[in-house]
C-alpha cells in the first residue's frame, strides 16, 4: 500500500509551517510538487523551494514536480470549466502516485494553505481510492490565508456568540448586504465586495498575506473600497499575479 | 513600551505548534498562561507544560499563571454573563501586564486554537490600549479544533463553490435546517445538532481533537446522532470535561 500525507503549508510564510509538516516531510520518500500554469507560478514555486530546503537542507527526498492546468474559460458553462479543470488534475495527480511512488514508499503532496479549505486534492484521493487505487492518504492542517489576515489585522473573526460565513466572490455577488455580519471570501481578485460599498460595512483586506509583499487595508468600506479595487488593479499590473482575501464585518 | 504577542498553541496537540509560534515563545521574557477553573483544567494544563518544555527545555522564559473564573450561570441574562466573565478576564490580564512584565520586556499569551477564533483575547488588548495601557501587540495565528477535525476525518470543509458558516451551539438551534450547507459548531458540549435529527444532513464529529482521547463518528446524523450523544454523556463523566465540534453537511 502506497501511503501519502496531503500537507498544508501556510499562507505564503515559512513560519506558518507546523511542527508537525515539518516532521512528516523529512520522513517521506518524495515530495510531489503540484504547479499551477500562469501567474504567480515562478514566485509561489520560489517561495516553495526555500521552504524545502530549510525543512531539509540536506535533500532527504526526492522532489517531483508536475503541472497541472490553469482552469479556462473554454467550457461552456463555470460549472463545466470547474469539471474539466479537476479531472485534468485528478488524472495528474493519478499519474504522479503511479510512476513515481515505490510500492512501499510515502510522498507527500505540499498544499498552500490547508487542504481542507478550498483545496481540491482531498476530494481527489477519494475519487481515486474508489476507482480501486493502493493507496492511503492523511491530511496535516496548516494556516490559511483567513488565518493570516486576520492576524496581521489583529482582528478576531467574529465578536462574541456570531457566526461567521466563509464565501467565494461568485457567491457574494448575490448576497443581501443585510445578512452580512462576518463574512470572509478568498481569492477575488475582482473586487466584488463593490456592490455591497452603499452600506456601513466595515473592510479587512490582504494581498500576499505572509509574504514580504503583503499589503494590508482596513476601514469603512464606503470610504475604502475604490482604494482597494486601484491596489488591487496597480499590484496585478506590477505583480502579474494577485491573491487576495477579506473579511466584512457589520459594524 | 511593553510587547505583547498572542499565540495559537494549537487544538491539543504538540505538533499543531507552527515555526513562527516556536521562534516567538523562545525570544519572549516571559510566558502568561491564563487557566479557567473547573473541569479539564488539569489535562489542558498539563498539555501546556509539556509543549512549554518542548519548546524551551532550558527554561529560557518565566512562566506566570493567573486563573481567569469560569463562566458563571448566576448572571440575570446570558449576555450579562459574557459581559460578567469578560470584564474579569480583563481586569486579569490587565494586572499581569501592569505587574509582570517589565517596562522592555516582551511576553506571551498563550491561546488554544487561533486568537482569531472564538477567543476573547485580542479585542481585551484593543481595549486596555484604548484606557492607555502602553503595551503594543502580534498575533500568531494556530491551527483551530475546525482544522484538527476536518483533517482527522479527511474531509474537505466544502465542496466546490460551496459557502461555509462557524457557528455555537446557541445559534444552531434556532437555525432552519433548510439553511445548511456545510455548518461548523465548535464547543458545544450538550449534542445541539439533536433538533436537526430528521433531515438528510451528515455528521462529521470529534472531542478532544489533536490529543491522545481523540473520538471521531461519521456518517448520517439521523442514524447516529442517538450515538453521539452517548458518547458525549460517557466521556463527560469518564473525563469531567469535553470539547467537541462538528461538521454539518448536506449531502
Amino acid at each position: 500500500m502506497k501511503r501519502v500525507f496531503l500537507i498544508g503549508m501556510g499562507a505564503g510564510s515559512l513560519g506558518h509551517l507546523t511542527l508537525d509538516a515539518v516532521e512528516t516531510l523529512r520522513r517521506v520518500d518524495v515530495v510531489f510538487v503540484l504547479d499551477k500554469e500562469g501567474a504567480g507560478k515562478d514566485e509561489l514555486g520560489r517561495l516553495r523551494r526555500e521552504l524545502l530546503e530549510r525543512v531539509a537542507p540536506e535533500g532527504g527526498f526526492r522532489v517531483v514536480a508536475a503541472t497541472s492546468p490553469e482552469r479556462t474559460m473554454a467550457a461552456a458553462t463555470y460549472e463545466a470549466g470547474i469539471d474539466d479543470w479537476r479531472r485534468t488534475r485528478r488524472d495528474v495527480i493519478a499519474d504522479l502516485l503511479e510512476r513515481e511512488l515505490g510500492a512501499d514508499e510515502t510522498g507527500a503532496f505540499l498544499v498552500w494553505g490547508d487542504p481542507c479549505l478550498y483545496d481540491g486534492t482531498i476530494q481527489i484521493l477519494h475519487e481515486l481510492k474508489a476507482a480501486g487505487a493502493q493507496v492511503s492518504f492523511d491530511v496535516i492542517p496548516g494556516i490559511t490565508s483567513v488565518q493570516a489576515l486576520l492576524a496581521s489585522h489583529r482582528v478576531p473573526l467574529n465578536r462574541v456568540g456570531e457566526r461567521i460565513t466563509i464565501t467565494t466572490a461568485r457567491e457574494l455577488r448575490e448576497t443581501d448586504p443585510a445578512a452580512v455580519t462576518n463574512t470572509v471570501v478568498m481569492l477575488d481578485g475582482k473586487a466584488a465586495f463593490r456592490h455591497l460599498e452603499a452600506t456601513d460595512l466595515h473592510i479587512y483586506w490582504g494581498a500576499y498575506l505572509g509574504t514580504a509583499d503583503e499589503i494590508l487595508v482596513a476601514g469603512s468600506l464606503r470610504e475604502r473600497a475604490g482604494e482597494i479595487e486601484r491596489l488591487i488593479e496597480e499590484a496585478r499590473a506590477r505583480k502579474g499575479w494577485i491573491m487576495d482575501t477579506y473579511l466584512l464585518r457589520k459594524p
